[in-house]
């Protein structure tokens, strides 16, 4: 994962508010001078994802500190296993302890639910997705996430792809007509993608010739309809109220993508703490 | 909820990831004349957080459009509640949709959850408190979510409170040690509070004179001793592995705060939604 | 246009680098009481855009000036005529007068010479489009400013499309595999594209079934040959070299796209400047 | 050329606007493991500006990059000559490209056009000088770049220099006022200037003792007697309307400096590519 | 005073150290719906200055906040004087309240200090100079209160002026060698500075045609040969060591400009504070 | 002292005001190549304070720079004293030079007047205690300095401690009242103080059971008999007006702190220089 400019900025608001005026305890009871050697653990089950994000915290706290991961994004580990280890001034390694452990254990939470996810729909062909419901300030890394899950992304943001919805066909008056506009004008790298609720929408959606359908809110009847009238002409994503108990059965239905927002805005987070070796 | 010069940053930060380049979707299809009103919906029981938020997304997106909450955070909604009206110009109330939401979903999760866990404890003395396992960059809006929903804060960062933790104590060679140190040198308007794990540490830690113990991963009949122990000469803050089964019977032992990051880390979305309204 | 968070970190950035610590002239000279009206005029005929990036800079300095556009971005301006009106007080005006001029005369610069490209093909199916090759920092106002001249969008960044070049082909090991591999992974929302020198290498990329092909650098002729191989299959985009002079030529071969980093990089400023008005 | 935080705050905005989310290409395709090493070449002749630049592009990517420049700013380059040559990682440089470039290209073709007038005019005393009309948040590079390419600064902001305008004297009253006025008040390390349009402006300019007169948008006859007039008594400078036409003639006046907008804001790109070395 | 970009930048940071994470007091005990006038009161006698950087800590707080000042920037007023009133919502009075006094009384004291000592040197006619010796972060404000105490500026910073120290002087050889090289390249808005110990530094100055030279930490008696050497041809700028007891001394040498870091780094807060009304 | 991202904020800031465009003089007369080292020297006697945001200052100029402190923070130098060695590029330590004085004289000053006043009290028990009267921008900086000199913070901000003042006990009705109130929400790490002016409010005071109580604006008399009347109950801390002359008599009370904002507010710098070594 590679740290853009922009998730140096997210890990440096992350620490100035854990970090703010002062670590207070740390910097009155740990001598500057003191050194250690920490190791991040898992306490549960599950898929690790942020590996890059924990070193950059403490890259920031301070350069000299030594990172070495354990282990690779994606991999599975079991409960004790060692993920990280940090090495240098004890002082550092607590100024950043917490806030390098919310951000792992948040993305390891996304990434575990959504490989459970994947892992459940593996004998269909529909691939699953995430959504712009995402945590605020966080987007980037919880879709990072979502594919170390083995899930796919959807688009990142507004300016990451077309989306013509409800309200944007009520302004232009159908479907066609707010297909066909903005065919005409999008950037060029873009597909465009249209949410439908009814055959008769994804009729003109199909007129229209757009590249990807949403099928927003079907019963898993009208679904398995919907892909047989698309006869593989436009891409097909099944949205909405997504749950694990449905899942399979939208799977069923032949659609191409099935986008949760579950994913990202109720995952839980996975468990891991920082232990300080005592044989250093 | 005051919206200071730090959370205004967080929220820009959010609509710049959310908007980046441009809503290409809106920019193409809504002209910049059209207007409409919005309303926010619940989609499931639950209580509200964020309202203020919600505000300032608008505002920083168009200072004219006109945002009126229907309720008060802390109100529980029944599924259908209207939240908050937004009327103005049709495509910019689409420009802050998905990230007012976002924030909305994500708080009123916390809260609703808060408030179900202070629910279960209500026979007993004991309050119930947040951690520093809140998600990187919401720090500030999910302990405001924590007591929307009926909980206490914790200190909200490093700089805000002195917490004695094992790692700190072995640098200085004592639980009596550091605290004594600490009490000669920290802000006089922060508590000190130590971590124990055994009757031992505790008895150390009242000889020392600390105004908060925590009882760190204690059994429920370590800790019934230690508030025997105890005699209400420190306040004590139960910690550590709090689950919903365990709550009430934490509860039940007398301490006088129990502590939990599953409030911040593992709750789920509050269901929301924002409808535009056909009649306008 | 919309002027989103990002957009105003711009105008601010601007706004900072002239006035720094302060127009020492005007504060020592001009009464902050002293009312005027300043009038934006064309020098040369052109075309208009960034008149909403006008409004914010006076904005920005000063949210009780008026200021009245006195025609739409996109429209064409004969030397002399009033572009915009600004009213307030005299010396906000002047804080604000060069870096408005500054952001005005660079995109309808950009607009202008746009414009005068696209009608040059105007005969032809082809779409005159931009690259990445714009000024750093303006990115997204150049990219407006060759939508406002009649000009589309190529990606916005590196973010907004699947662009595969050589050294990713090479880093693959040829253009099949790297078309599939990111088939994959890619968001669901971007288009493929990849770029090709040889005949050879389009029916690779066609076998792959690329959503788009670049054809870069190709003489005329061979562009020619590789619209009559594509036969319709992918979206086709003419790259590399592309002066005024060899436009046509390149429009007739049937591409379906001509993209151009001249649009941005050299075109010249239109000629603006502000008149404060005397019958004031 | 000194990296200072505010050039360094140019580069990570630049970047920001490039990669934004992710590159999303390079990180599906190319190897976090993979080393290569690129070159910069030139694709036409010109003189080179903004090596430091393209450092500090891809050291804020991955500090580990190793960047030679091959030449040093200020020098001619032949088409093909290699500038600098940049080892590492292959994603990290792929990152970086476009927007190293893009400075490199902008600022280079502003001292080629530079160093281009400056030479017709060196048999004359006069010096070329640039303008405020820059490119929004580029002022402090591109007056690099005339630097560079052999002109010089006028004032590089409206914090660094007093320039007396049409509209300030009207609000004073007259050209010696103002001029007296400043005198009294202005920071003691800045020159006065006065902009003048008629010879009698000009006597009153002198009367008042101005440090630097403006001629402004004078004919070239009219320069002539103003240089005449001014008998060596204040520094002239001849601005307005500036072309590479009428240059030698301005120069052939006597005045000291003439400045052009046209060095940055009508310049275009020099011609520089990257290509990665096979024999790597 | 215009509040800049830049200014409105330090003014943001000092309410992000003041209320961080919230006015944690004033948001439990007072009603957000309370109103209520407050009064800035002058608890000694002294200057006014900073009076717009006032009404920007409310703006920013609370748009609504109505702030009136009683008097204009560099009155002076006697202890028990209304210097603003601020009208609006109480807790948001009370969120800005410290950060508003505290730049309020830094910059009186400036003022005040400032203008004592112009007070004593009012029969020479030597002006009274600041320097760069200010307080990080407070540059600007901290010259606009010496401008307001009845001082003048030297430059702002580094690159706001030119001044050749001894440094600079051994780096190139000698005076006259530093100030023509400086006379060459320097920004033409710019006058030249040099800074000289002795009168044979003087001379060389002199003959190198110095705008301006610094006699630095020189004797009274040095001085006034180094005035009468002089002869009018540079303007005389003394500096190092002014303080109170020798301002007189050194004014009555004839030099042009005495320059003191004492103004903006020692001098003490004007005792002021905020009174909330009970008339209300 | 940990250099954390808040205050690596604050040091760009003071280098971006200092240098901004660039340091015009350095760079037109020193080579980049130059190299030579650098002392910083005690002009006057003092305690040194800040040495770690020297290092952070000529860090973020040039991460080559070497920087040697001689002595620690907290340590009485002499005149004469080296206080820190900079070593590596010329032209970057004078980039670096006059922001790294100025935080090191400000600071250095603060812990001076500190430790003179702690010294004046150390035979009473009671410690001296900084306010919320600091320079805007500085408070971190500032409470550290106070802390080197011996003395003890305060809360740092309005999110680090509850202190209820009058205009809170107005909008509750009494003092009781809002301890109480604040006792059932604040965040459980912090200490309750209330400002009381007479005994019959330290006695509703005591009732609620409040942290600390700040005796304002006390006479030395009524503060006795607060001390008796207290009976140690609550902590004391005496405020207001409090002077180098009334020190001694106020801890003679038998307060156990006393706070004053002159530490912070009305100290002077402490003189000292940076001299280049010849001998290089």
């Amino acid at each position: 994962m590679f740290i853009s400019p922009w998730l140096r900025e997210i890990v440096d608001l992350a620490l100035k508010e854990d970090i703010g005026m002062g670590d207070i305890t740390t910097e009155l009871v740990i001598s500057p001078h003191d050194k250690g050697i920490a190791e991040i653990i898992a306490r549960e089950e599950g898929i690790i994802a942020g590996l890059e994000i924990g070193r950059e915290v403490f890259r920031i706290i301070d350069d000299k500190l030594e990172y070495k991961p354990k282990i690779y994004d994606g991999e599975k580990v079991k409960k004790g296993a060692v993920i990280a280890e940090i090495s240098g001034k004890m002082s550092a390694i607590m100024f950043g302890e917490r806030t390098a452990l919310n951000f792992l254990q948040h993305l390891s939470g996304i990434a575990t639910l959504t490989s459970r996810w994947v892992k459940l729909i593996q004998d269909y062909p529909a691939q699953l997705v995430d959504t712009r419901k995402t945590t605020p300030g966080l987007r980037q890394l919880e879709k990072y996430a979502v594919m170390i899950g083995g899930g796919r992304n959807h688009r990142k943001g507004l300016y990451g792809g077309i989306l013509i919805k409800e309200n944007h066909i009520k302004a232009v008056g159908g479907i066609k007509e707010a297909v066909l506009k903005v065919k005409k004008a999008a950037p060029i790298t873009l597909r465009i993608e249209v949410e439908v609720t009814t055959l008769e929408e994804l009729e003109e959606a199909l007129e229209a010739d757009a590249d990807l359908v949403m099928l927003d809110n079907m019963e898993v009847r009208l679904m398995k309809k919907a892909v047989e009238f698309n006869k593989g002409q436009a891409i097909l994503e099944a949205s909405g109220n997504i749950t694990q108990d449905r899942l399979q059965d939208v799977a069923a239905t032949g659609v191409d993508y099935i986008s949760s927002g579950a994913l990202t805005h109720s995952s839980t987070s996975l468990d891991l703490s920082m232990l300080v070796r005592d044989d250093f």
